[in-house]
């Protein structure tokens, strides 16, 4: 699968980070000839470990995406860029919008500028969020459900996503975007919850400490990431992509409080406290969320294929072995 | 009418532009205590014979939005913040992005920021656009249609909208957002069509040359400068406004052809020439527009009065006196 790659000269922006190692790592298998972009600041994602296995067989370029330079450089000459870099924290967003603003929303339209000028050939796949639809109208949430973000991060998001479609339509670089959902898995950032809650989860259960659920009953969608990993490399792939947004989803679905019992057994022990709400969360809390991904699975002919069990699994094994080098 | 704004300190963003200097006039006349902050950058709209006749009852500050600096001063001791300045070029967006990007989202951010920090129970009332909606999915619209913007300039103003509602649901800041049509009227640019298409008409009708009407099917909706000012002060003094989004518009909804004869008879003479669209506009046209601006007339009580023919007329009144001021 996924031959089409091989050789092919492929760009990832957050490469070092959790979803885009995960990805490099597939590409390498395929023998595509992979550029690492990545700031490797401490607060996000990238983490050199995540590449120790295949650090010899891609180009790893440190720089950040707001650097207008490299990524000029960088982009040049590449056929595929999956746009993964980004400020990912909610609470980060709104004690410093700026920085998230900068990442969020300059940078990816300094990327598109460069695209533009220098590569217009490029075929880029935007990694997006479900946190942009804010709190549901509806569920499961489709593409048609109206947008509405609840923090800073999910108002840059939302305008990065637009650029993208935007410079599709009117300048015909082609451009997709994949609105993701929970992403767990090996290369996940566990030390606090910048990434996801699930990474601390992960972190304090093997740790031997318990951990807290907030309200509990909120139900959530998730996506191993080797799932998410496909579903990026069908959309760099397909040509019927370009300028459209897709929902990534997983099931089951399932509540805060199952997934906690689902995280003690996967761990083979454990235990969770139900705790209320911190106030500045509940502001932004959105309560039930999961989403219809029927447009991905049609279009992209995508099926998430790992089960939260098995994935949880996976990825309480990856940790047991490897906690230490993500502290 | 709006007596409440009497001896109260408002501060009008973008207040020596087209709208903000006929607010500020009005808020003169009511009695307020107003201070215009403009950059009066020469491609954007403020124009300092906008103010002749208020010059010495107002404070004038001639700054940016994007210098904190001086923002951080003069939001401080404000009660109403009507925020109008951007910049509003569709063209301008999409040849320099970043230039918009800087004062439609970074400086908007910076503005909330200050309100939080330093003046949080300030009344903001953010002047937004009907661009941010795109290509009409059915007519007329509602708030509840889908924002599709198309260009850079509409992917920003929607992440200024957005930052302003969120800065009233999260953290207090008394925050609504106006989604204005094609305002039109005495103060306007109309150099170039940099603010408005009908500003070029009617400088060039005055001076007895044709007009150009790209297409000339299209359906627009019209308000004259006097209802805006109308909605911005109800809005600033309507407490069920905080966090609400309202379209503007107006009656009737006229093509660019009728409208093109209703300028011709205000000017009382003149023509135009219907022309295909440059392929460039081609691309971002929107097709028909006009809003349901029923939500603005139950929950503010506003109506717009001016009718299309009598705004003209007084349009043409005066640039027929004043254009050289605005060459």
């Amino acid at each position: 699968m996924f031959e089409e790659y091989k050789e092919k000269r492929v760009l990832i922006t957050g490469g070092i980070g959790f979803i885009g190692s995960n990805l490099a790592r597939r590409l390498v298998q395929i023998g595509a000839d992979v550029t690492l972009v990545d700031s490797l600041i401490p607060e996000y994602g990238g983490n050199l470990f995540n590449i120790q296995d295949i650090r010899d067989a891609v180009h790893v370029n440190i720089s950040d995406v707001r650097d207008m330079h490299s990524m000029k450089y960088l982009i040049q000459g590449k056929e595929y860029l999956f746009n993964l870099a980004g400020q990912t924290s909610h609470m980060d967003s709104m004690s410093d919008p700026f920085t998230d603003l900068e990442i969020n929303c300059k940078s990816q339209l300094s990327i598109l500028e460069i695209c533009r000028s220098y590569n217009p050939d490029i075929k880029i796949t935007y990694a997006s969020t479900r946190q942009i639809y804010g709190k549901p109208d509806y569920l499961p949430i489709d593409e048609k459900h109206p947008v509405r973000p609840v923090d800073v991060n999910g108002i840059n998001k939302m305008a990065g996503e637009w650029y993208h479609i935007l410079y599709n339509n009117v300048y015909g670089i082609r451009s997709c975007a994949l609105r993701l959902t929970n992403t767990y898995g090996p290369g996940m950032r566990v030390k606090d919850a910048r990434q996801t809650f699930l990474g601390v989860w992960v972190k304090n259960l093997i740790s031997g400490l318990p951990i807290d659920v907030w309200g509990g009953e909120q139900l959530r969608d998730f996506n191993y990431v080797d799932d998410v990993v496909d579903v990026l490399l069908l959309c760099g792939l397909a040509e019927n992509a370009s300028g459209k947004v897709y929902n990534l989803g997983g099931k089951p679905v399932v509540s805060l409080k199952d997934l906690a019992e689902m995280s003690v057994q996967a761990n083979g022990g454990g235990s969770y406290n139900i705790i209320p709400f911190p106030p500045e969360r509940k502001k932004i809390d959105i309560g039930d969320y999961y989403a219809d991904y029927s447009f991905a699975v049609d279009e992209l002919n995508w099926q998430p294929a790992v089960d939260l069990e098995t994935g949880l699994r996976k990825t309480f094994e990856y940790f047991k072995v490897h906690l230490q080098n993500y502290l």
